[in-house]
């Protein structure tokens, strides 16, 4: 199933593409708001640095929940396709553009965007670029910025972690989760409690004291009998009932931070019901309720703070950090796997099925497996819920 | 009118004051829920520490708004009356009881208490107990747990403040209000935003940049004017229609913190009215909201927090600090008034108001002024809303 997601076509060519001296590179594009088959790799006029930016020959880029959003339509505004999708990577500065000044020809960068990273060439403006330390891999470089920068501020600046307390994560195999777990370690006797499928416990153990199963377990319980009084902070991607029980998990003095809603996509399609569904089953809070039971209820939402909010000086300040905490080997990204570009319909579905332990990359530079080859290697059984019918159908008629 | 709230009648005898041989003090005392007329000084048995428990001779104590809430029944699980009012006090060590190693007889110290404090003798479980350091006054020692402990929990805790971050404040002439721009000043360049009635400005402004009366300005327009992002933090301890302001005043990555509701005790005695009123003007917050908007909501309530939900170790870990502070000269309570026992309504109606700028305190020591004296001096125009039928039908008694 999962390989009936990949783009079996050759490159497409966009319209744009038909002066014969405009170079040409490929990406990564959403061609209209849907399922994997509106995943397209294409080629697409190669861009110029403007004013203030660099251009990047990208070397990987981080896959995340909120491509996946995306591509279902399932965020406030959603973009005009044909799109590039993509909100981080790494590579090396090929040009710059006027006015700057701290970044040459040449040196290798990480960059976070505002859609686009999955592309040969990506711009990008110099505040969202930071220099790559001696010794960091393009793969390493690709897949810190928003799982690690996202885990840090749910931990140091809205968590408020100190030693001594226990921090409860849903999707502890998955990339934040594992940038959750690193980085809690720069305190002192930290317990963490994670939900993850029971085949990642094995491979988690090391980091976390306790793991539930969420299919088979109500980790709710679990963790109650573990520490009947509660923990002091829930991580909550999922949203919908979840969010309930974990604001009852608290402590007092308890933080409850919401940071994803990954509830809202199952299946490969947005569907009103999962998002109405969620909307409904969060219990709405009374700050009245929050003063009586010293609570604290938290969102958070990196790409909203970023290019919405314009808050890019909480991002430089956390990736400061990172790259001392990457440089001093304190941090070290645990990537799941890098997948071609052509083969973004099975990293997007491993991702959606919660296949990966850490980060999911994409890269130009990777050619993507024979079919024979993969689909023997694919351990991964299909998602009940991923039923796709454009995708079926388009199967019928070859 | 607000000489009229003392207690003019002799210091009344209880029941159990029966035996010629048990030993008096004297204490304050609600004696049913309701106005300023339910405040009795009243001679009372000494007690006896109990195991664990330390019996302090009391120079001073402090007043809490929660004490007034608490006279008018607007808190969960109102206590069985009479009960002898007051949360925190400091004295000398008279006796101690069993297995108490680490305070003695003759030591100085502050201790918050689970009611009971407003009487010449109290008793406190250690853990509630700390050594005031060289040259602490008693006033200072009053005044620094309640307010000082919430303040701090506030900023670093819950706001978790860091330089060059924006705060505004409700009631900034207020003890906790004194506390914060104190606190505050362990960080570099924090802009001070506070509400407090136009008389208090000439005192307040050193510590404030921004003052706002709230009562002839809209202060929510006023801050949007100063800072169109907003602030950091926002301390809210109005509740009712100021914390949906509070909440639409935040920058993205802020925190709106509830830590009372002084708007549900307007008048002098309970008012299901305003309860309701408060109840119903404070928007429910959706956490996928909150999610959108990079926004924290949190509630604080000390009293809960250490004497419900068994929390002292905060308390504990917070009080070391202030005291280290202290003994730093980092922070000096400031003091707006000592009243004797007698003159707690006095003093209550005074806090009611916010007559006040900084702590207001009571004492065993003191003695109360001769009334006319009072009349005169007493600037405090009455409260609007306090008037109290049952004292005027009292008065029309006398």
């Amino acid at each position: 199933m999962s390989t009936e997601a990949e783009s079996p076509e050759p490159v497409e060519k966009t319209e744009e593409n038909h002066l014969p001296d405009t170079k040409e590179m490929r990406s990564v594009v959403l061609t209209s708001v849907g399922g994997l088959n509106k995943m397209r790799v294409m080629k697409r006029p190669e861009p110029a640095p403007q004013e203030g930016e660099v251009m990047i020959r990208v070397k990987a880029c981080g896959l995340n929940f909120y491509d996946l959003m995306v591509r279902q339509g399932a965020v406030d505004n959603p973009p005009k396709t044909p799109i590039v999708l993509g909100f981080e990577c790494s590579g090396v500065i090929e040009a710059v553009g006027g006015s700057v000044t701290d970044f040459q020809v040449g040196s290798n960068v990480i960059a976070i965007t505002n859609y686009g990273a999955w592309s040969e060439l990506v711009t990008v403006p110099t505040k969202f670029c930071f220099h790559m330390p001696d010794g960091m891999s393009f793969e390493d470089a690709a897949a810190l910025p928003i799982s690690y920068t996202t885990a840090h501020i749910l931990l140091y600046e809205l968590g408020n972690l100190k030693k001594g307390k226990s921090v409860l994560v849903h999707s502890a195999g998955g990339a934040v989760g594992s940038a959750v777990a690193q980085l809690s370690k720069q305190l002192e006797n930290v317990t963490l409690f994670g939900t993850a499928s029971a085949h990642k416990h094995e491979a988690l153990k090391e980091n976390w004291q306790h793991l539930f199963d969420r299919e088979v377990q109500d980790y709710h319980q679990e963790v109650k009998k573990i520490s009947p009084e509660g923990v002091d902070i829930v991580l909550d991607c999922l949203c919908g009932e979840d969010t309930n029980k974990g604001y009852s998990l608290l402590k007092p003095m308890g933080k409850y931070i919401l940071f994803g809603s990954s509830n809202v996509v199952t299946g490969e399609t947005r569907s009103f019901f999962s998002f109405a569904k969620a909307w409904w089953q969060v219990d709405k809070i009374n700050p009245i309720k929050l003063y009586d039971e010293n609570k604290t209820v938290s969102g958070f939402m990196l790409q909203n703070l970023i290019f919405s909010q314009g808050r890019f000086d909480v991002l430089q300040d956390v990736m400061a950090e990172l790259i001392g905490l990457y440089k001093a080997g304190k941090i070290k990204p645990v990537i799941d796997s890098v997948f071609a570009f052509e083969e973004i319909g099975t990293a997007m579905q491993k991702l959606h099925d919660r296949q990966n332990i850490g980060k999911v990359l994409i890269s130009p530079l990777k050619e993507p497996q024979p079919k024979e080859e993969k689909s023997a290697e694919s351990a991964t059984p299909p998602s009940p819920n991923s039923g796709d019918t454009e995708n079926e159908s388009k199967e019928e008629q070859k």
